[in-house]
């Protein structure tokens, strides 16, 4: 993507010196010195839009000194952790200042006893992974992106696979250090797995896209490392019948780690993009519609085999074609694939990636009606996702713009109706916002631009995001 | 406990006719008419108080729109449950309405596909448990107290034993239905594990003790239940000791229900009180100084004899002085017998309980400063409590008010410096309001009285609990 810089306006140069005397003017960038990089994030929809000011704190002290220069100079501030966001969360507001936290990246404790580690927002989920590994602990949100910075899966409450068993980022995030448009530095929570004293601001942090105040210190929670896993993928004729084995899996009281659905387009395309071969039957693959693909972990290999007999007969009896049991670098394959659907996604045209939530009851409702939409207006709606968590992840084929807006409309609406959600983990950023602030229950908008107004009174924190550009609480 | 009735000033004759236009006059009381239990919940500490009021809603659109008279008429209101709450969250204001969900006890749903509950406020944890248990499915969530209300454990966001396995409250509410001060209701979350569009309300109000909304209608996640189930007991010389097994434990990847320590004056008391016989060895009896509790379930009985495997080798090589398998009777026993260690604590003439939380690892550090603390003021401190969680439950034995309220504030402030909080589970209620506000992070502080603010601008919902009397956003 490229996009004109931005020449509309001279920088504001008492901001800039006073951006400078914080950070060193070697860490604040303006005009064409800001790379394309930081213009956007992976939305596929949207345009990319060139900051004014791009800053580069390195310490929290830095981070909270440079929010309240712009909060003086009436700045917007968007903050970028790896710029891996579906939503355009990370996506400059004109004329603002991006604050980028690559340099703020250090794991700074991985504390064995307590179960956690404390790292800066710009750690990856991959440098984490490594750093958490020679204990034999793992922090569990797996995004699918793992070059994702913890900062932006706080921001966004990421989910990811894993979700349906270890929970989103919300359940594994414990304590916060965060920067405030005031210039103050606010701690929450700690390493603490309970805790009833006073309103819960770190589960308010969370999930708020840079909108309240910016993680500068994030403490997750970690759990062991099972030795044993494997994986089964289970063929079916239609997507109906892989979503009515999906409750009657979880209550059998296996606690899958994975439990996800692909239907075939999704399946074929991340086959061939990866060259994936599973040893799936032609018949079967001609007669399936839809996968089930179920990840068990344990930390002894009896109990996987009990629960792999368990659910390979309820599969069967659920009406599978055909069962298979991936072990070691297949299973591996197989889920690497899965997780870079989005991509696979892209590769293949998508105009738009949906992850809309429902109960998971409700998915086949939302999948029929879903489709009827779509077919209404021509478009094309396919996926794979999150069938323990009811969160659907859909590419939509749909090349012109306001017909595509109407259906996403359309889409949210139903839904909303169904008991859901716009998002279940991607979050709002610039792209729905205003489908959310449409479909969402006004009483609850009332409430939180009121609790945007208690943070930023300013309204400088990545304004229209999540509420609309104005807040007046 | 007595009080003498309200009657300092007549109710205010044109709110009570509001109220009794809203709910029926059969369902407002004033006056000697309210009972003395209304007056005070589990609390040790502190004096009752009675209401001037008393309204029982039936519907979400008569809590709402009790909330609303009551702001018209600057009616302080307090929300009841259960009254089985131990700081005090639900004694009244004075000359204040006191809202009692008695009358909204209806399990409305048991939801065996998305595996979640939705139930009025008023529903207690007993009657939960029994509406779920013919499903085979139960909330997680177990205080100790099963007369407790939901309603009230939202409200406090109450843990307990299995959170060291499924979470606290908060980790198993997934939506809500709540009255708010403007007569409006509020939908947040729904039968969904995760969401990422907008801030975390449900979260927010979870914990929040009733100073932010009434929830009138709780969406509750359920588990499968699981079929096997066993206990084992292990005797340690000193406290020490049984604080370094639990972070050993929890490496293993073993995922015990159940973490506790009883020290021995906890669990003669409940010994004596509950007529329970463990049969433990005179010998170890007289050794021991400390007990770790380790509860462990599973939907297989194979896996089981692993883990006791397992961990028998590893308490042996952690010093246990003898370990004890319990299962059936007497496991149960022990369990339901640990569950009412607050009304041994009563018996034997306690003046306060404590529910400090601290990183796990620094429970050994906390116990020691804190002993030390009390030992300088001839106070005793005895307890039990979720090592897991790091949750720290305490029997205050210190008579004179003045020294017991000016040794907490010593412990709660040690609690804090050593990254913990006044409390894990129990919350700030009347009785541990101050110290919290003389505790916590100022910037927390202010950022809580803007969010009270937004949701109750009058300042009408349990004022003087989680924030000062009077808030100025």
């Amino acid at each position: 993507m490229s996009t004109p810089p931005d020449t509309d306006t001279a920088p504001d140069q008492r901001a800039l010196d006073r951006f400078a005397a914080v950070v060193g003017s070697a860490h604040v960038l303006t005009g064409n010195r800001i790379g394309p990089d930081y213009h956007h994030d992976e939305a596929l929809a949207g345009t990319p839009v060139a900051p004014r000011y791009l800053a580069l704190p390195a310490t929290a002290g830095e981070t909270a000194e440079l929010l309240a220069a712009a909060a003086a100079a009436g700045i917007p501030v968007t903050a970028r952790g790896a710029g891996t966001g579906l939503s355009g969360a990370c996506r400059p507001a004109p004329g603002g200042l991006v604050i980028s936290f690559e340099r703020m990246a250090a794991v700074l404790e991985v504390d064995i006893d307590n179960q956690v580690a404390v790292v800066q927002p710009g750690v990856t989920l991959a440098a984490l992974d490594a750093a958490t590994a020679p204990y034999g602990l793992m922090y569990t949100v797996f995004p699918g992106e793992l070059s994702a910075s913890i900062g932006g899966t706080v921001g966004t409450n990421a989910g990811g696979m894993r979700a349906v068993r270890y929970g989103v980022t919300r359940h594994n995030v414990l304590g916060l250090q965060a920067a405030l448009p005031s210039g103050e530095l606010l701690r929450t929570g700690g390493k603490l797995t309970k805790l009833s004293a006073g309103y819960d601001l770190t589960q308010l942090i969370i999930g708020s896209e840079g909108t309240l105040a910016l993680a500068t210190e994030i403490t997750v929670r970690l759990y062991p490392r099972p030795a044993h896993s494997v994986t089964l993928m289970a063929a079916f004729a239609d997507l109906a019948a892989v979503m009515a084995a999906v409750p009657a899996t979880l209550r059998t009281g296996v606690a899958p780690t994975i439990l996800e659905y692909l239907d075939t387009v999704t399946l074929d395309a991340i086959s061939r993009a990866q060259e994936l071969e599973l040893g799936i039957d032609p018949g079967v693959r001609a007669a399936a519609r839809a996968y089930l693909v179920i990840g068990l972990d344990n930390r002894e290999r009896a109990p996987l085999d009990t629960d792999i007999d368990l659910l390979g007969q309820l599969l069967e009896s659920s009406g599978a074609l055909n069962i298979y049991v991936l072990e070691g670098h297949s299973a591996r394959l197989l889920i690497e694939a899965r997780e870079k659907a989005f991509w696979s996604a892209k590769a293949a045209g998508a105009d738009e990636v949906l992850d809309v939530v429902v109960p998971r009851a409700a998915m086949p409702a939302f999948f029929d009606r879903a489709t009827a939409l779509a077919d209404e207006v021509g478009a094309v709606l396919v996926g794979c996702g999150h069938a323990g968590d009811g969160n659907v992840h859909m590419g939509v084929f749909c090349r012109a713009e306001a017909t595509r807006e109407a259906l996403l409309r359309r889409v949210f609406t139903l839904a909303t109706d169904l008991g859901g959600a716009v998002s279940g983990e991607h979050g709002l950023g610039r792209i729905k916002t205003a489908h959310f602030t449409a479909v969402a229950d006004p009483v609850a908008l009332t409430l939180m631009r009121g609790i945007k107004h208690a943070f930023d009174p300013a309204g400088i924190l990545n304004p229209g995001v999540i509420l609309e550009e104005k807040v007046h609480a």
